[in-house]
């Protein structure tokens, strides 16, 4: 497994090994004493998997104390753009993002700890699936417009399809006042 | 979350809900307080992944003490047939099998405790992903060849493509001699 730092600290990507033969191919996407070595959260309680067509955007999403979760995303088939803003308000990156592009071929993933916002857009018909250490909470769901001109992401698309629950986001701004001057 | 009993103990399949909207579909494949309430086992620590094309048959495997692995299996493109036998010594049902159609179309999944040898055949090219309540340990796989007579296990397919490894395995009168009079 090979871990690779960003720029925002403790948000990594991870390129796990493939083993491929005549009948196809095999890898680990989990593995918990691997986890625990390379120090990251190794206690995931939920699994999720959606289908989104390509031009669609999910986000960006976070849930809020006591239910934050940390994520372990990926792709299973497709490609998507997935975006991490630091939400945590001590942090040297508040506000910050980065962008994966995560990519069936390579099956690599991004572990996004709890404190960040999280999203993604299709950039083709894609499976994506994902690991969470904390459930699923209706009432402490939170996020933040996918366009919000202070987070100023570059999403490379004009016309993501949307939903409605997702247009209806907070800016960044209405929920960090203190921090937008 | 519908659960469905097998005439093997212990031996279950799954029938998760999905959500369908315009951008495409949403649904949890694992979340530990709902199996807890099933009093499913709920803690696992290894996802695996494999990709095999149409008529490739893996199996039958079944990891040694102190590695035995309960396995929850689904298919996430494509359909299998997917094989549990029973080989837990003081069952009613040692050496019966139960066979599942597991079809990435109404994301079905099985629940396979530990003390079972698991296989199964790719009737279409097939994404499978399993999650393990132990972890790999290569000096712990065992398993029986999956054309055994006593067995007797009616894949629907004559001649599957099979690793040599698996060509290799043993026959259930060679692991268990006492059973097979
Ligand atoms: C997140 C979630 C949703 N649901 C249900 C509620 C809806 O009926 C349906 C779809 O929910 P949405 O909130 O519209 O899902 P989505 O827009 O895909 O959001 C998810 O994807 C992006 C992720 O950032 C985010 O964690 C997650 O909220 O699934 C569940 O049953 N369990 C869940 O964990
Ligand atoms: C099962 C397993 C395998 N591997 C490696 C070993 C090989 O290099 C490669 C493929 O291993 P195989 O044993 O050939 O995999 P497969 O035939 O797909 O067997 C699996 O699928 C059917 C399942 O019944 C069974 O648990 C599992 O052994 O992956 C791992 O790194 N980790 C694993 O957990």
């Amino acid at each position: 497994m090979q871990v690779i730092k960003t720029s925002i600290e403790g948000l990594i990507e991870l390129r796990p090994q493939t083993f491929k033969d005549s009948r196809g191919s095999f890898l680990e996407t989990y593995n918990q004493p691997v986890f625990n070595a390379l120090g990251l959260p190794a206690q995931f309680v939920q699994d999720n998997q959606s289908f989104s067509t390509k031009g669609v955007l999910r986000g960006l999403h976070f849930q809020k104390e006591p239910f934050a979760q940390g994520k372990l995303v990926r792709v299973i088939t497709g490609k998507v753009m997935d975006i991490a803003v630091d939400l945590r308000e001590d942090s040297p990156t508040f506000g910050k993002y980065e962008a994966f592009i995560l990519d069936s071929e390579i099956s690599n993933m991004a572990y996004i700890p709890e404190g960040f916002a999280h999203g993604f857009v299709a950039l083709e018909d894609s499976i994506f699936s994902y690991k969470c250490t904390n459930v699923y909470n209706k009432a402490c769901e939170s996020g933040i417009i996918w366009n919000d001109p202070d987070l100023n992401i570059d999403w490379g698309i004009s016309n993501p399809i949307v939903s409605d629950k997702d247009q209806q986001l907070a800016s960044f701004r209405d929920l960090y006042p203190q921090s937008v001057t």
